[in-house]
């Protein structure tokens, strides 16, 4: 039997702190942005990495611990051992593999939750995470709370900017990624010409890439002008702690592929993943990145 | 140097004769399904097939010719022997393959016409093409006038009908293309538990079904159940002479791969082809088929 303390729940001395900030890394290099941002204001950090999703590269720089899909009572346990309330939760993630799923006795318990992820939006998913950590008494705080750098912010950020024919596209997908977030459905557009070519659901951005790519090498072959828009925004009343839009420079390689001119999106609610390395290639591939003040931000 | 007539562009005696309909004739056997309710009615009918797309087997039946992309020349040409001057056009196509293009000379004339149908949406396209004819003299007419039997009608089409949870994913589904038709943006969406997993734009119906069957694969793995239903409409204020959306025997296939329980329709304004042995197909796979009426029918 261990030795009685005053109150076992609390962390001891020696281990990460009080008022560490848990950050639960997906992949890409979002988490260390968010660490570093949160050590230059003095503030601990305790990285969980999503085994599969999470760079080990990124993550290993700090305090950190591994936990796979499915092992909630690991992750409840390390939450704990490190001290930590406040949680950022960064990074993409694709969906758990069945076939590699390790479910914990932790999972077992809440089984009742996990079958309501089954139905309705990603919004409803994503507002029941939320509430399923603040439920157990933690909270979730936005990535850009802690490091505001990582939305992209208003303006060009590239040499080049949109042309008016670009332009005309960028007006048709905000509006379309507007009125289709009122559905609850997908976060980003590809409008050619004035006509939305493709629209993202469950697939996510680069799938819907891939698509116009191939489109584009169908249909429009006789074309060799970068034509058309990549156009992401996060949906009307978003849950904007966890799963904000994000881009990157993979992101800005696919759309090159596609065919297209440039990037648009909302100022100041998209992250921007690998900042400089983003731009830089955006740079060298000939297109535009923009970060466009919507009418709901006013 | 010609004999002289008195109108060299009247129908001569022995051609086909004075109205004749002209089936411009894409893929499927909808062209076939038209040319059977003129014949019925007394009214003989000239079949021009797009090469590469129309089926030998199905338009081989009636007079006929054969044109590729690009042989306008050769079209208006055909269509003045044969004194047609009404023409549906049906039967589903795919785009040009640019490397295998015939131009003629006719087809030269009409650059500038045809650098219109690169900007704009589908609806744009269609309706450039229905003034084309017009312009010419000629009448495009839709499919339905000659065989109203090719829309899907109201109503309960296999043995299987949806459940309640499935009428919850229609309902959404059929909310979700009105609104996306306002915005000329495809025909057809996937819902499964009352979310839109997949849109369809330029991809065609195909194609988003083939990227449902592999998102289901490694989304929804856990899942044997059939679940989730293909909505399919025409756009509000649609060219309806033209390009109804049409399902058929493969449709149902490919919802079926897609791990769907149903497809349901918009009645009366979407086109079923192979009608017996798509619905065969339905009540053999177990998926159900309903042609709902929509509030802007009434």
């Amino acid at each position: 039997m261990a030795a009685p303390t005053d109150n076992p729940g609390l962390p001891q001395a020696g281990q990460t702190g009080k008022g560490t900030l848990a950050i639960l890394a997906g992949g890409g290099n979002l988490p260390s942005v968010v660490a570093e941002a949160a050590l230059a204001k003095g503030r601990p950090v305790f990285v969980i990495g999503l085994r599969g999703q999470a760079d080990e590269q990124v993550i290993s720089r700090y305090p950190h611990g591994w936990m796979d899909w499915g092992q909630i009572g690991r992750l409840f346990s390390m939450l704990e051992d490190a001290a930590c309330t406040e949680i950022v939760i960064i990074g993409p993630v694709t969906r758990p593999d069945v076939k590699h799923l390790k479910v914990d006795s932790g999972a077992l318990k809440i089984i009742p939750f996990l079958k309501t992820l089954g139905t309705g939006g990603d919004d409803r998913i994503l507002s029941s995470i939320v509430r399923f950590f603040e439920e157990r008494g933690y909270r979730v705080i936005g990535a850009s709370s802690i490091a505001p750098e990582i939305l992209a912010n208003e303006g060009l950020l590239t040499k080049k900017g949109p042309s008016d024919h670009d332009r005309a596209d960028m007006e048709v997908g905000f509006t379309a990624v507007d009125r289709l977030g009122e559905l609850d459905i997908g976060q980003a557009v590809v409008v050619v010409n004035r006509h939305v070519m493709a629209v993202e659901a469950a697939e996510g951005t680069d799938a819907m890439l891939a698509r116009c790519a191939e489109l584009r090498t169908k249909r429009y072959r006789f074309r060799q002008k970068k034509l058309g828009v990549l156009v992401k925004a996060p949906k009307p009343g978003q849950e904007e702690r966890i799963d904000l839009p994000t881009i990157g420079a993979r992101t800005v390689e696919m759309a090159a592929e596609a065919g297209l001119a440039g990037i648009a999106i909302a100022a100041n609610s998209v992250h921007l993943a690998e900042r400089e390395k983003a731009i830089a290639r955006a740079n060298k591939l000939g297109l535009f990145l923009i970060g466009e003040k919507r009418d709901e931000d006013g």
